[in-house]
């Protein structure tokens, strides 16, 4: 059963794929006419499981299951349809598809609650510089101003939403908390670490936050041959012990990674100390107080770093996003869910940023991660096996059953 | 006296300064009018001070001071008289202007031997893609085919050089090694070393040797959020342990420097980790087997960080050049007259190549270094004291004094 609808699942994902630009991967920007094609074939396959479709005024697809009970409220699962530009068949799109083939082999069980899948319009930010629109309006968190943004051709996003929700609708389509049980979003992991523990699927700890920082070293430039190592201002010795450093403090910190992904050195010549560094700092955890942490510790060092060497060091904080906990009451049940299907609950941050960030404005929400190759993402070889998804959809049913107070089945 | 003529060489280096193409500093390259009224210039003070001018094959302008004992032989000081563009007044053609004072000042004192006063037409290798015509002429080492190189504007040598100096007798100048007695060079340090160490002029060890390597470490891309450290291959973090190993290790050897002056890494983009890191390593030692014995600990230590970090490495020789040591009994001659002329002998290795490269195919060299501001050359702000200069031409009066056999006077 649980890897037939995996290999459902593929096959689902597989004509979904084919929805896309030309070119390389798939390319499934908002509000384009592949996001129209995908809509509606997933709105065929959310029909065929018992859902009632519509969309909302962000452009959200939207299934839904009646419960049994009135009042008793919805439970919300899904993920994104959107892609990146030359992206994979899984990211986003996978954790719409999984959802609808557990309430389809959930079939006749009798669930109190409503439970709505959502296909929100736009993640990824490709192709207006903004995103997360759906969840945002949900959470009545949205700003309007966005409305305004216009991507590459000079189509303002409310001409492109106009097409498939309503741009003067979107300030008043939040829900009412008191009626919202929860989110549950499941995503490939855009990670190694299930694949490195062997794990099918894993469960979130929190959306890690993010800072970002431009750090700024200047020294001296000076002669290659001439410049006694002792009299030398360093900027790149300076950089490299920064580098070096957030990788100490970041490998010694669990629940922290840290990354220099951009150092560009000047003069940059084979024969001269080089005088300027410019270098980016991120540094994401799951837990604020650790990243802030992390930060000062990192700070320090730079700045020893920079002096001893005679450098002046500017660091300036360019990008801030709080972390975001997954609810511990929904963690615990997906770590049932998990035991329920047979296998081993192992828990992860998410060091990407979701749907789920922003719909925690609205209700609780966790993660279910499914093991991806590789970790790839964001690239054509993006892969989630079929065994896997199918263990995925298996916990969903489970989740869903003990939810509504159904006991386990094999 | 030592600080009228230090005043002197001040105002004559102004002079030759002026002697300039448009624009910020001096650019004086060889075999241009530039290089012809320079060479009337310093004719006419070679004449002051009694010399013989002549220019042999090369356009090397040479000013000759006959001895009381013919076939004593000849000793050969100088240095270069071209500038790179946008240079300073100092770098080359002081090394041909102390000489001359302080030949002029040792006046009527009987010298047994010869001495020659060389202004080498091309050092700096700025017009045409070679250097160092002239002493490689007179050493026999010359590569004629360097003839048949051409400048920007498609001249060639063998043109450029023929309104100056003879290209077919070229290969046939070389002087006879036995009847060479030296070949002192006197130029600014273009370093910070004398300036640090509060000495006015600084008795050369020997002319570092080079090694260039360019090293290439190849990790794998990963998204900076979603991969925990551990599983990173991070070719940033494996160059910056190599960066800060360079430095380390050559702080602990003395006569020996590194440099990392040019890295580049991609995709060089804030959230990504970093797949790859190009980089330069130039290492220069006065020793050619502590130079040695650092590229061993160099390479070892960047195997290591890459393995380390699941990175590959290539590193490969780009350039290599030997280190040229000063003739021992030369350097106790300059630390005597040093002491002579009342200042502590201090002596250093030179980083940067020079005429006496060269010239110690042929005889043996020492060099005279004088303190120069802030370290800075090739640069419009190049800057030596008249006082320091003063006491140079004070050293090379007393050298020549001692050389001469006549007692030191005040």
């Amino acid at each position: 059963m649980t890897d037939d609808l995996g290999a459902r699942a593929a096959e689902m994902l597989a004509e979904a794929a084919a929805i896309s630009e030309a070119g390389s991967g798939v390319t499934r920007l908002p509000f384009t006419g592949e996001h129209r094609r995908a809509n509606d074939l997933v709105a065929g396959w959310m029909r065929e499981a018992g859902l009632e479709v519509r969309r909302d005024a962000a452009g959200t697809l939207i299934g839904r299951r009646l419960g049994t009970s009135p009042g008793a409220g919805t439970f919300l699962m899904g993920s994104h349809q959107d892609s990146v530009r030359g992206g994979g068949a899984y990211d986003g799109i996978m954790g719409v598809l999984l959802p609808i083939l557990a309430l389809e082999r959930l079939g006749d069980v009798a669930l109190p609650f409503d439970v709505e899948v959502l296909a929100f319009a736009d993640e990824e930010g490709v192709r207006f510089p903004t995103a997360l629109i759906g969840p945002r309006a949900l959470a009545g968190t949205i700003d309007l101003s966005v409305l305004d943004m216009q991507d590459r051709s000079g189509i303002h996003l409310r001409e492109a939403l106009s097409g498939f929700g309503d741009p003067d609708a979107l300030g008043s389509i939040a829900r009412d908390p008191s009626t919202v049980l929860g989110f549950l979003e499941t995503h490939i992991e855009q990670g190694p670490l299930l694949e490195a523990e062997d794990h099918p699927v894993g469960i979130v700890t929190a959306i890690a936050g993010i800072e970002r920082h431009a750090v700024r070293i200047v020294g001296r430039a000076a002669h290659a041959g001439t410049t006694p190592m002792g009299l030398r201002q360093d900027a790149l010795c300076a950089a490299a012990e920064l580098v070096t450093g957030v990788e100490r403090i970041c490998r010694e910190t669990p629940e922290a990674v840290g990354t220099i992904g951009h150092l560009d050195i000047a003069p940059n010549v084979v024969n001269a100390v080089p005088a300027e560094a410019s270098a980016t700092v991120e540094l994401r955890s799951s837990d604020d107080d650790v990243r802030t942490n992390v930060r000062v510790q990192v700070e320090a060092l730079a700045r020893e770093a920079a002096e001893r060497r005679g450098c002046t060091l500017a660091m300036e904080r360019t990008y801030q996003q709080p972390a975001r906990a997954c609810d511990p009451g929904l963690r615990r049940e997906l770590e049932r869910a998990v035991t329920a299907a047979g296998l081993t609950p192992f828990s992860l941050m998410s060091g990407a940023t979701h749907d789920a960030s922003a719909m925690a404005d609205l209700c609780p929400v966790a993660m279910l991660f499914v093991r991806c190759r590789e970790g790839i993402s964001h690239h054509p070889d993006e892969f989630a096996a079929p065994e896997d998804m199918g263990q995925a959809i298996d916990v969903l049913y489970h989740f869903l059953r003990a939810r509504a107070g159904v006991g386990a089945t094999a």
